[in-house]
């Protein structure tokens, strides 16, 4: 593609009737490009319009224009400057798929988790005005999908006080990857209906509003930004646009209007052929089976219906799915009421959305001892989605939940078996964790010792490492083993299946090995690793244990081996780490210690 | 007192006439013991009538009458058999101070975080009707200030698709601790003048709203309750009370009501006479004078202004302190915004609350490297409040957050030095972690090396034990290293001051003593003793690094002293585990685990 554009000024000066024609050639390229790389389609062809509106009232990067679940800015790095750069999407070292500061000084948030704009707008306006920059507009892009996740409220409630003067385009697509689900989605509804309220619930927080506006045209869109800009007080500009518009086959798809696609033909709309079968679709067919053998089982979903493999559950059980919109502490919380009506809930969450809802995890769920299982898909190192779509806490964050066991299947055969012994635990939580991945061959166990799976075991003695393998990481474990055998040493490679808690088998042995060397996908702060050499440590075992895992830092997008590798968590390097400790002399150098002392 | 109280059923039974005569008994009670032992006073004076009008009207425990935040709860423990009790209130072993399952059937949940029980009773409504039982109700009782808090608008955007038949009991006094900011609170007070709005906000979310009812008027509570039954929907019942209602100290208290009270008189309603310091006042009186040297720096709080110690700072710069009301998730990401229009926030929680902002803390400050300081208050064993409140967790969670320092003063002097040293940083974001407790005495420093204090150093070699203090753990590490010496061993105390990251310095000291002991007052699993335990792995430094700290469980609540003497926290603890580690035999009996390979 060789298309160029204009430059922020050069939009701004170009005449209102061209501006159709500059949307219809940034919606080719978005079909043309996003299809070749896989990438977030549907919500930017259903922006096009706003974003160019939004660059031509307002005057980045003096001015904030802040965009809330950043999967939106695709046609905002088309215009200030990125175009070229759209062949590396989501690669790499390539474009981001979010905005990122580093690319651009018109990106000034990265925060992908959703619901969080009006939060930053309300206080950068204030700070604005605490500098004496009054001249500063700030204004928040945000979904109506976006607009469930209780932060969202919690800053509009703020914004009704404040009377900061932010701007809010509120982008009404009527969805978040499927439709918005909720009371404040059909109040959204009747206000597009043209229902005249005397108030609406933005004027009732304390906020004006503007609209509703067709967010397809040119003349209604800066009109009203214009005139919320003038009033000087927080004002939502009601814009209801059409996801995936312009492009046949995302207008077409009622799942998710096309969100988030892999790499497709741009002529057919479908996907290229692939019989790489995921951990999620595994996953999907099992829950379903579950469903169906147990009728107490039910399902709640945080706005992902289909994205955490709930679809087919849904379709046999649709009275038994609960989706509460982009709300994942009422998810957790609202499980607890079914847990306590004697319903057996399954929470399905992507990974790292788990942050959200530590709280309810630790305090609704666990205080209370009750059988609620998470299903955390897209564990650990994810790839293409950067540092905030890695899930690489969940481990973490749950280790410090009381009474919450969690298993780590190695392979999907686990996976199916591991999710009915969670949901079989009637006396507390459960969380079943499992990578975004191809489900690869099965991994079979030697010997299976109480909870415990042995993979491997030399044959030649002594045993000289003991490498523990969290969940997916078995398989680089193995591979390890059998480069550090090269040099002469016996291994073993455990896979305790249900990580926390620690089995006291690990302690025993351990006890038999020289070193003890942990692999998992995520954080090694805290993670399962820190666990098991605690427990070596209380129990007086001496090898030392060592901690893979993913270091304490935010990891950039790219291809997943290539993160895992420079993580330290594919084979060669597990390998390096266990012989570099083995053939380590016994302590660092304590002069300088001994000296100050 | 022997005073007693009629059972439910006599409380059904009762004329209403002769309600306000048990309203009264039941202030008189409140007062007179709540005064003797400290507790939650004004929330509960304002509940009395409302509390008698759920118990006449529901059938408990088979209706569930749900309570959120859960210190509103002392009328319903008197009026479920639990008066007698009250005079160990808080205690070790005695009375909770929130609802919990083991003192009554009549407790559903224990949880008391705020903002929680609106998704408890959508979905426990759902499945007791999946039981068949559609004859049991739910109700919730939720105070104004809650509904700030951003999980009770996720859980009414639910409801109002849902339509569960929730009655949802509107305590409405204006207040959380302070009064009730935002939008949403002007929206209620619109309401209580009579305003009448076509659809008000829960009316335009899908909810029956009936209501303002007088709160103390017993015919009225009694009348809109049962109306809302019959509704068979989800319905709000506007119920207006008055915080500290009939003690008058209460009512003439602008600042809280006397929200929470230490011992009191209750004849003059003031506090026994106390000469003793706390950490948040010493914090008070260091913020304001940073405050005043420093006009870039802002203070957020969530609805806890005077709590957290930021009274004064309030007092001399109104302009600079936000208050965002029980919506931590907000006042973290807000704090965000502060940050990029070049602002230098402070954001002063209660540790325990910081659960609710892990995500922003990561997603909003951390990914940002934004300047931003989180203090954190009541860190640690909190005695009275028990498990929800003792906050163990806030090491552990922000141990994984990236970039983030943290600072563990061991004592008020160090708590002034390092919240200096914490807003002095301009390239990421720190935290100050300190607990609910008495100044002691200083903690004199031996010696300073790079960010490390020395305590103590044992005059004879050879050195057993490090003994590593995680802020106001240093006192009875001290005083277990003189215990560790009667035994004839060797021991050296120190001090990080910023626990993380793990300065470098602390590896070498560890190679030169044949056993570490961590030491923290929040959770050992993930705690800044496991982050020293894997930095001396990677270096190969030998000794064993053992971790104590709280473990994996919940605490209940009682005599802070008692509890972190049952942690194994308490000097002669400390000893004991060490010298147990350096006696212990080099390893546990392999026998099973060689057994099994």
């Amino acid at each position: 593609m060789s298309t160029t554009y204009p430059d922020l000024a050069g939009l701004k000066a170009l005449p209102l009737d061209e501006l159709p024609r500059l949307a219809g050639q940034i919606r080719s390229f978005l079909v043309d490009d996003v299809c070749r790389t896989g990438g977030h389609l549907g919500p930017n062809l259903g922006v096009v319009e706003l974003t160019i509106a939004l660059h031509r009232v307002f005057d980045s990067p003096k001015d904030h224009v802040l965009f809330d679940t950043g999967h939106q800015t695709y046609v905002h790095k088309i215009l200030t400057g990125r175009s070229a750069d759209f062949a590396t999407l989501r690669k790499d070292r390539g474009l981001a798929g979010y905005p990122q500061r580093s690319e651009s000084v018109h990106d000034h948030v990265e925060n992908p988790h959703a619901s969080t704009a009006l939060s930053y707008a309300d206080r950068l306006a204030k700070a604005n005005r605490l500098a004496g920059s009054d001249d500063r507009h700030v204004v928040a892009v945000i979904g109506d999908g976006a607009m469930t996740g209780g932060l969202a409220w919690e800053a509009l409630n703020n914004l009704g006080s404040s009377q900061e003067p932010v701007v809010v385009g509120l982008n009404d697509n009527g969805r978040s990857y499927g439709p918005t689900v909720g009371g404040f989605a059909r109040h959204l509804s009747r206000l597009r209906a043209g229902h005249r309220e005397r108030n609406n619930l933005f004027q009732q927080m304390g906020l004006s509003c503007l609209g509703p506006v067709d967010g397809h045209d040119f003349a209604a869109l800066e009109g009203a930004l214009r005139q919320a800009v003038a009033l000087r007080r927080p004002t939502v500009v009601h814009c209801v646009t059409e996801k995936g518009r312009g492009y046949q086959h995302a207008e077409n798809d009622e799942v998710d209007r096309m969100h988030g696609i892999g790499v497709l033909d741009p002529i057919s709309g479908r996907a290229m052929p692939s019989s790489a079968r995921s951990w999620t679709a595994v996953f999907e067919n099992e829950m379903a089976e579950v469903g169906s053998e147990r009728e107490d089982v039910v399902c709640v979903t945080a706005a992902m219906l289909r994205p955490v493999g709930l679809g087919r559950f849904a379709e046999r059980f649709p009275d038994r799915v609960f989706d509460v919109g982009i709300a994942e502490q009422h998810a957790v919380s609202s499980a607890v009421g079914l847990a306590m009506g004697g319903a057996r809930p399954v929470v399905c969450l992507y990974a790292t959305f788990l942050n959200r809802a530590l709280d309810q995890a630790l305090m609704d769920v666990a205080l209370h001892r009750l059988p609620v299982t998470f299903v955390l898909d897209r564990a650990g190192i994810t790839g293409p989605d950067g540092p905030s779509h890695h899930d690489v806490w969940d481990l973490a964050l749950l280790g410090n939940v009381p009474g919450l066991r969690i298993a780590a299947p190695r392979d999907t055969a686990r996976l199916a078996e591991q999710l009915r012994e969670a949901v079989a635990v009637t006396d507390g939580p459960t969380a079943v964790h499992f990578p975004k991945a191809v489900a690869d061959p099965p991994i079979p166990a030697l010997r299976h010792m109480d909870r415990l799976d042995v993979l491997h075991r030399s044959s030649h003695q002594p045993l000289d490492v003991l490498i523990v393998a969290v969940g997916v990481t078995a398989a680089a474990a193995l591979q390890a083993a059998r480069l550090i055998e090269h040099q002469g040493h016996g291994v073993t490679v455990v896979d305790p299946r249900w990580v926390l808690p620690v089995t006291r088998l690990l302690e025993h042995l351990a006890a038999r090995h020289r070193l003890v060397v942990t692999v998992e996908d995520g954080v090694r702060a805290g993670g399962i690793g820190t666990a098991l050499a605690q427990a070596c440590a209380d129990a007086h075992v001496r090898p030392p244990v060592l901690n893979l895992g993913v270091p304490r830092a935010f990891v950039p997008h790219g291809d997943r081996d290539s993160i895992l590798a420079r993580c330290g968590l594919d084979a060669a390097s597990i390998a390096r780490t266990a012989l570099g400790a083995l053939s380590a002399p016994a302590a660092c150098d304590p002069a300088s210690a001994r000296a100050a002392l």
